[in-house]
């Protein structure tokens, strides 16, 4: 008799269920809903108006979601409550608010609507900015090590500058919060009754380490003593390892999902980290990149090490008493929508209709019958900044090489390829640096839908390159860590890695390099890598220079 | 009683003869003729296929053109040949041909009509390439001196490479010509019957110089032994100053341009450098920028120097005791047309028809909006290598500052700014060795067409910037030319700074620099200048080796 495992995915402007089959990872249904509140980033709900850089969300969008896609996606599986051994969640992070004691969200209580420090905060609210800068320069003063870990400087994605910026400019919310939790970990704690925290979450947005804990209060109190007890006072309890049960649904639970109650839960994972595990990932050496707008690079590793540009290394944070390390490109697709929106001449789109294809594919068609070094071009892929291995957010991009003869379809397998050196050059710093990839691994639109792309990453990059065969990898990861958190006895297992064997895996079509391809490749990449060194390195800071005149010219 | 001269240029394309009248500079008429042979750059009149890099023009069409519109311009402009007292004659140089001794074509002889090489290889003509390549080595390694005053490189497109290409390829062409002529110095040798060269076209495009003359018989020994005695036997007498009387029209001089015989004729000179007098210039301390698909800088002065990048000094080359310095931007127009064709999103266009404007009207509204670093961009304008002041055909362009919000027209202004930064650096070198100059004047159709631009060079340079009254100015330039040959007794002048006063001129508007633009522009231009040393001279070679791999690859 089948069993299943529920996963469901809250994106950045969706939720998605997915009901997968335990044992052999086949996907039944899924149901899909948009937050009917999306992101909120020019008004509140009131129409209040919201200052730049901000991004808010509902978090009664996460419930009204969660009850309508798991039910959805059950009856267009065929599949009833009973046979469903377990759910899990992933979610965007650090997506971030402040609850009550018994986790009902500040901005539900009619006295706190008006107020925007009252809602989630997502994961893209920047904010907190100046608050992010403070805490690399406190922990620089104060001599502090967690930072190594997190590529020296903090991010106002994160959790904490999110919290401190509530404490700056609403300190009565930041009062009245029992707790400042992430979303993921709320949903959680709420379908089994009481707090869980996600290790991973902890680890990745809040630089808590299972040896060390968080920071320490000497640094809280640096940067503010009114933060001093902030972990103790509002952080909950010790996270958790990721892949273990968080609780059973209990009656409400079972209500907000249509699940019967008892059903096993997991423990809340991130939105990026929880595909590894359905790409067939779950022991060390495998670098997973998440395509997509921007690139998120995790790999697994028995060893602990520092990398100059890594976003996070947290154990048990994918498989138990295993690292995983993030890194990161904050342009990639990004770049390739740049270019198509503002670079494509009108004969080009007049082609592109009259074939109907859209601009990506006619370049792609055009830029596909180039051969490696053809175009003569180099590009350096930071039309948004550096993420990994620079982390300096005020880099921008370059292209050099242009003639007259150049042509937008090798201006645009310029900055493919830039986006691929940016990758080698991330894994030829974690290998430098101890934490050695023997093998890729890809997942996300762009590494399922483009194959040119792909083959250039294999040919740049001089290794093979899988792609997970599950085009909704997080979906499926929860489901994944749902039925984990079942074990075996009940239809599920007992270990990420048996999970990863039966429901995981890899589509036939392996990217293998060309042989000549990758020496032209090795030729580029060392020019590529002098420019991003020479430019990224202080070499000449010309990029901050020309931001800073742009900005005083605004 | 009114009299006037003719002036006749003769460009890349067509032929324009210009009826001035003396004492006003007043144009009267003036007609055009396409040469109907254009360029033959893929074959031959018979059909036989031309190698790349090739470009021929037919001596039969220069001809042809002359008796065309000299006559049609006189018609037009209601004047008869009596009041005409001379004519001049400016040609794109070194545009040169193989002749007998009474200066017949060798392509006009039947035997030869089908050699390439007996043909006019036209300015832009680049099989000698390798020849060129070589006669900057031989220079090096003999340790000739008077290739300093040339950007220390010979230019496939000067006159020597192009007659060793000759001999290399068909020495049996290079046997029978008993001259190498180029086209202006071989017109005006038509038309008063005695062979005259004209001081610029030998200075500039042949190594002559007043007091040395042409390069050493060991040189040319040292090139090739039978090229030893190629100046005396094959490049006729001694060149003599431009805006000297080369002569009188012959019967058959009279025949070929409807003047009367008797009709003074002026020496020739190059298409460029004519354009001196007619916008007022006739002393030191002027830069005029003649500026179109590319820049060419003239700068008269009384003092000799060698100004790295130079690509010429010559004496009485346009005005008798002063020297005339050449330098040169080799892509301008050229890269605001790549952008223009390439590079412009379809929603531009449809913007730029629906209010009937180009490409180019419409990006230069938009960019005329922005401020001065607003764009936060910085290109170098090497798109087709860089003239001046490095001298080097293999450098690329490229563009730094991109990012997420890059706009077209920020692109498009980035590339007007860059040509601007490319003139500042040759203004500032020619100054740094010397060559001072206290004025900027502009001529072409870019100057007097695009005000937008003008006033970014004039924010760029911070200086003001005066532009040419004439929009023939080439054809003007021939007519005083003509007039100064006539001297004043016949009513023409005795010497082109009379000339030039009276007949010459600027408009009224003059692009002076917006002092907190500037400001703007120092900063840029630092920046500029530093990315310009470090990737032209030596910093990192990369573009040369993006081109070599673009060679293997192609």
């Amino acid at each position: 008799m089948s069993k299943f495992a529920v996963g469901v995915d809250f994106g950045t402007l969706s939720a998605r269920a997915l009901v997968a089959e335990t044992g052999t990872g086949r996907e039944l249904a899924s149901a899909v809903m948009n937050y009917p509140h999306a992101v909120m980033d020019e008004r509140l709900p009131d129409g209040a108006p919201l200052p730049p850089d901000w991004a808010l969300q509902h978090p009664g969008d996460y419930l009204l979601c969660l009850k309508t896609v798991v039910p959805e996606a059950l009856r267009k599986a065929g599949v009833s409550a009973e046979d469903v051994v377990g759910i899990g969640v992933d979610f965007t992070a650090s997506t971030v608010m402040p609850v009550t004691d018994d986790l009902t969200p500040l901005c539900l209580l009619p006295e706190f609507t008006s107020r925007p420090h009252a809602y989630v905060k997502l994961w893209k609210h920047h904010g907190g900015q100046d608050e992010a800068n403070r805490m690399t320069e406190t922990a620089r003063i104060c001599g502090e090590t967690f930072l190594a870990r997190y590529g020296n400087k903090v991010s106002s994605e994160w959790m904490i500058p999110k919290i401190w910026e509530t404490l700056n400019k609403d300190p009565e919310i930041y009062d009245r919060a029992a707790r400042f939790i992430d979303a993921g970990d709320w949903l959680v704690s709420l379908l089994v009754g009481r707090e869980v925290r996600s290790a991973s979450i902890a680890g990745f947005k809040a630089f808590w380490q299972k040896d060390t804990g968080y920071p320490s209060e000497e640094y809280f109190a640096a940067l503010d003593p009114r933060l001093k007890t902030l972990v103790r006072d509002k952080l909950g309890p010790t996270p958790v390892p990721v892949n273990s049960r968080a609780g059973e649904l209990t009656e409400t639970g079972a209500s907000m999902t249509g699940l019967l109650p008892g059903t096993a839960v997991a423990v809340a994972q991130i939105d990026a980290h929880v595909a590894i595990p359905p790409t067939g990932i779950a022991g060390s050496g495998r670098m997973l990149m998440i395509m997509g707008t921007s690139t998120c690079h995790l790999m697994l590793s028995d060893e602990s090490h520092i990398v100059p540009g890594m976003c996070g290394a947290v154990e048990d944070s994918v498989v138990p008493g295993l690292l995983c390390y993030e890194a990161g490109q904050s342009c990639v697709g990004d770049s390739f929508n740049w270019f198509a929106e503002r670079c494509v001449p009108e004969e080009y789109m007049k082609e592109a209709r009259s074939r109907n294809l859209d601009a990506h594919r006619l370049l792609t068609e055009k830029a596909a019958l180039l051969r490696p070094g053809e175009s003569g071009l180099i590009a350096l892929d930071w039309w948004n900044g550096n993420r990994s291995v620079l982390v300096d957010a005020d880099l921008t991009g370059m292209i050099i090489g242009l003639t007259l003869t150049t042509k937008p379809e090798e201006i645009y397998r310029a900055l493919i390829e830039s986006t691929a050196y940016g990758t080698r050059m991330i894994a030829e710093t974690f290998e430098r640096h101890g934490v050695v990839a023997d093998s890729l691994y890809a997942c996300g639109g762009i590494a399922q839908k483009n194959a040119f792309l792909m083959q250039i990453y294999a040919d740049v990059l001089g290794r093979e390159i899988r792609i997970a065969r599950s085009a909704q990898t997080p979906a499926l990861g929860a489901a994944m860590l749902g039925a984990v958190a079942a074990g075996s006895a009940a239809g599920g297992y007992d270990c990420i890695e048996d999970a990863a064997r039966e429901m995981g895996g890899t589509l036939e079509t392996i990217y293998r390099p060309n042989p000549a391809a990758h020496a032209v490749y090795d030729r580029l990449y060392r020019e590529y890598a002098a420019l991003h060194d020479f430019f990224g390195r202080g070499g000449n800071d010309v990029m901050k220079r020309l931001k800073q005149i742009r900005s005083e010219a605004r």
